[in-house]
């Protein structure tokens, strides 16, 4: 259980948060994951770029007026100073200050903690992540949906052959909250999110197809090989993609489709994964978390539950409740963090991080870019099988 | 209401089957069907290739053992030369068999209700095609996942434009009876739809692609521009393919993905088709085949049933029973049947057939083998872009 | 599978129906239940008690006109002198005719197929019973839920033990169609099945209560010991109850709850049954009959397919098609009148009935007369605790 | 949005808690539960009867050794001695220990935050009440169901009329865990909840019985006027009753039945309410929180979903994440923190608290024993009807 995982009587990681005030949605995220386990004490931030906001934003969260900080340049320059600074930075901007942030912050020997994708290019990605290596800092990519038990389940089922030789992987995201221009209307989230200069040059392939790639990735292991991508702008005047189909080749011969779209109504965050093999499938739905349909070729379907005795050790780790007490969006968020804090405090005590912990490195938030920049790629060639960068 | 639609008190029509004859499992499925509303009577047959097997088959049925026949070029000349003679032959043999026969009928004077693929080749579809509109005889293909009421109320709100611009398709038919090489069990089904001499080309392209495509195009009404496809057989041994996936491109822009299988577990008959246009969507799933979910945009979702209130004309015509009591399968391929049965009535009569009857015809035929055939062409180019053939 | 259970070549059974003139509902879905499977041939009927409605009726239905008869009591005597009159008779008409028009035909020596429930008063039921007995007929009551495969599987799993000691029963049918007036509109339905001259002194608790009862009756085979009943009335100026619930005591110790409504908007015919035991747990809902999900205790919960290997015999016998097409209402109607036919076939041919034929039987229709009488008088006693009447 | 709502800039709220120390469940929960929001931060408790215990437990938890006490009495005497003292003690021992806690605490004018059912007689359950009120102080009990935004949302449609008069109520909460005797292998859970002697008279009726009679309580506004309930013990040696089921009238003529059982196979935490009245119904269940069904009379039914546009303001308020992305449990029950955080800090300013801010008070406590006591005082009268004592 989550809870008593961690020595909770050592002191909380002291956090600092770069984005994430009045107005943005995945700052809070951040917080409340960060607060629901106690492993974090959120102390300084940089949490807008218009200081009056960060002031605001700072003081609406109990912040010390001197750690609310009106750049992130200043912030990690300040704190690295303080004898009580920051140990771990959350970086919640827009994409395109993901790269400059954390870099500043792993130069002031900050472990990071990153929304995804990591970075708007290749380049930065991997620039990136060669720098995190050099820093030896923990650096936390929130590839969130891994955090929930049932996909841990999953995986470790995959693992231990359960379903045989993987044959097919079908893994979709539809939302539908771009069916219209809803960036013209003002709506910030929508705003930055389709504007190539802060969000990269993807648009639903990059907000969303990168979780529905990540969770393939993740559940299943296996490589991809190639893909072939169509990327479509359905709404007039928008100017990325909204809507993703990609068709994929995996190293072993398996075959799958990914579908992202924003554009899909009735569909909130409707991701879901099925993976079939030669002696089962799995289905798994974001919407429904707590359950996990599990088909052995030939025999009754299963559903498996969170917190129930029929699931292994990989979901019951980061498992806080008994089954029938449905665990959400939030708990597999902070599940994300339990892992990344784990990971800095035996850093702290000069520790290899606990073998078990897992969580979304740097690695995973460059093969995410990679995606991105195949898929547009294999787009703009018609369709063209292309591999992954590395 | 299907029961009283038609006038009953008219005798039933005189019908005869080709194939399906013990240990076979669809000539059953066509009985029932034929039966089910009292439109057809089954008086002849040329039930099996085996003469023994066709006797015993139709004595089973109660035949009149003169008219069970050995073989169906005798079959379609004796009961030619009868003043009570068969009016329709229902054609039930693998797939290689359907152009002969259909054509021996057609040439009899005879309707057709055939089942699908129409034809093993491009070639053999155009001129039974042709055949059948020069006969002016009745000529309708069992693409019976179209005759499910729901199926019909899809079309009708698309067609009224209560999506608006349809921009997204997702049809997929996955099933699981073929992840392991059943046809070298000597299982029947399996053996001959896996033989590309019985089948053709196309394995689960055939099979259940066309399905898939069958049911997005009658619901949607979109033209297919082009498609990319990547055909897989991943049982070693196995002739034909036995998974596919497809990137669809419609004429109006719209985009599509088609996934078909039989090697994923867990999967019986899970056609599902879900459509999206800028104004809503709409999910279908053939293993409730009872309710349609309508999602409006910006609205909740809606669950509209069979038999209620909230589903138009379409739908209803088309109903036997009051909401909340099942309709399935067979019902929906009895109103194929049973629509079928009005057109050679009217035929019958010297009357054009009644304006809203719509059952499945030697066009949509056409379209299925079209389907396969590109697909196979498609993915044998490595996935290039390829439109159907006309 | 059903169609190859019987020997169809055997002629059809030639049956007679009373009552299910225009306009009627469950007249129509007896003939498509009769049709199905061939074992019947329809040839004569007191379609209405209106002589010109009861010759539109025949006419509609294609029967001879010399064989449409104004009353049953015509009816009885004419067939009964014909050498090739009716073998059985359909009865579906209002309750309250069930009774005169079984005891005609039983005299006239035919085989009677009787909807339930079986009369409106417990005296006739009995008096009808001890007729039905002495006569040596086979009677039949349509107690058509019993017919679902699914339903047959969660009996057999019941008596193999499965399950355990039972401990549990839920039960509940709601509906919504009467949640208005609807009889103050002229409905026909509505009309009659308010109006206690007609339907009895029970609404609801007759109309779909006793279809409750029987479901678990029929599943768990257990012996109910007594009821606590509290019936209402929510629609003002209605004649019966349209709300019925009941505390059930088994003779094992059991317990139960029994919940009936008509007037729960968003129920259309809400039939579900949840069995609990020692061991395990059934569930299953009429309106998506085709799985059943079986909880074994301390155990991943399982969803049992119509038509998968992991059903046993009792469903296979019943089922007509392969897993994941569904089967619906009619056929498990089609099932009851299947079953009689092997017991009217057996009959003829002076055999006794197949050993594992299972369908309803006039006991059945007295415990269900039975418990309507019972919880009446609970219900008038303030819910005092009742035994049935036998 | 519950992160934005009040304002966290003003210190968190001094939390004592008492229970909940090493292998209990609800005391993790309640930790989490007070996190989540920042609005609490634990500073002491009385984690244990067992002093080490108590202190390993509080070390674990990071906190202040001198502030880890032996018992409850110190913890009261020397918190409201201390400066910085507690402001609040959440209550998480077994049954028998809520009533002199409480009154310890209120005694030195700290506010309670108490598990339920409130006490183990209705006599301490009233002199409670009155000790509360007379205090001044906020009494918050953890009906933490009613903390779902979706419940609130059931809640503001019935208020505002939208489901028309209610007729009929069904609640139901079965449960697996205890269908075998539990208790005896030494699970703690299982032998506190079954000892008379902590858990009360109460074995089902209090632990989950109390739980559904208060979500329909909440959700409806409708007083109920007696009960009729059978108690059951199914499990051999049990000393408490593991079944409930209870016939309910409501004052305004409405019907209900509350199920509640423990020995229920395949059921986890699966409570569920339905609501139906003149014009609509409602469906929630808690495995699925995030979704209401909706079933407006003789319309299509809809699913509203937490986060969405249909959703309104008494949803909203308690929201944290958009619709999709699901939340739980612990958001539901930290949602109860959130609302006695917002009155604790109303009155630690003076003010009155916020108006629209609803959790379980007192009063709710004293009508969930009240239940318990009706209940096993008409099951011991064999079903007699009775009203709950005042």
């Amino acid at each position: 259980m989550v809870e008593a995982r961690d020595d909770n009587a050592d002191a909380p990681i002291r956090l600092g948060m770069v984005g994430g005030g009045e107005g943005a949605f995945i700052g809070a995220v951040h917080r409340m994951a960060a607060r629901l386990d106690g492993h974090y004490q959120l102390v300084a931030g940089a949490l807008s770029a218009d200081p009056d906001k960060a002031r605001r934003s700072g003081a609406a969260l109990g912040l010390d007026p001197a750690r609310c900080y009106g750049d992130f340049v200043a912030m990690a320059r300040a704190e690295a100073a303080r004898k009580d600074g920051i140990e771990a930075v959350a970086i919640v901007t827009p994409n395109h200050m993901h790269a400059p942030v954390a870099h500043a912050f792993l130069e002031a020997g900050v472990h990071v903690i990153c929304d995804k994708p990591l970075t708007t290019t290749l380049e930065d990605a991997r620039r990136l992540a060669a720098a995190a290596e050099r820093s030896g800092l923990v650096f936390c990519v929130t590839h969130n949906y891994t955090g929930y038990p049932m996909v841990r389940q999953a995986r470790a089922m995959i693992a231990a052959g359960e379903l045989g030789d993987i044959r097919v992987v079908q893994v979709e995201y539809p939302q539908d909250w771009l069916t219209t221009d809803l960036e013209s209307t003002g709506q910030k989230q929508a705003a930055w999110r389709t504007d190539p200069a802060r969000s990269g040059a993807g648009g639903c392939i990059g907000d969303i197809g990168t979780h529905a790639y990540n969770l393939a990735d993740f559940v299943t292991g296996l490589e991809l090989k190639e893909l072939s991508a169509d990327l479509t702008t359905f709404v007039p005047g928008r100017r990325v993609d909204d809507h993703v189909q990609i068709m994929l080749r995996y190293a072993n011969g398996a075959r799958g489709l990914l579908w992202a779209s924003q554009v899909a109504p009735g569909n909130e965050n409707n991701l879901k994964l099925r993976v079939y093999g030669t002696r089962g499938g799995l289905e798994w739905r974001q919407e429904e978390p707590n359950a996990l349909c599990y088909t052995p070729f030939g025999e009754a379907s299963r559903r498996l539950t969170r917190g129930s005795g029929g699931v292994g050790p990989a979901a019951a780790r980061v498992t806080r409740i008994p089954g029938g007490h449905p665990e959400g969006y939030l708990e597999a968020f902070a599940t994300i963090y339990a892992e990344a804090a784990a990971a800095i405090r035996a850093a702290r005590a000069g520790r290899a991080p606990p073998p078990d912990v897992v969580y979304p490195g740097v690695g995973d938030g460059v093969k995410g870019v990679a995606l991105i920049e195949a898929a547009l790629r294999s787009s703009a060639a018609n369709g063209q099988w292309m591999t992954l960068a590395r």
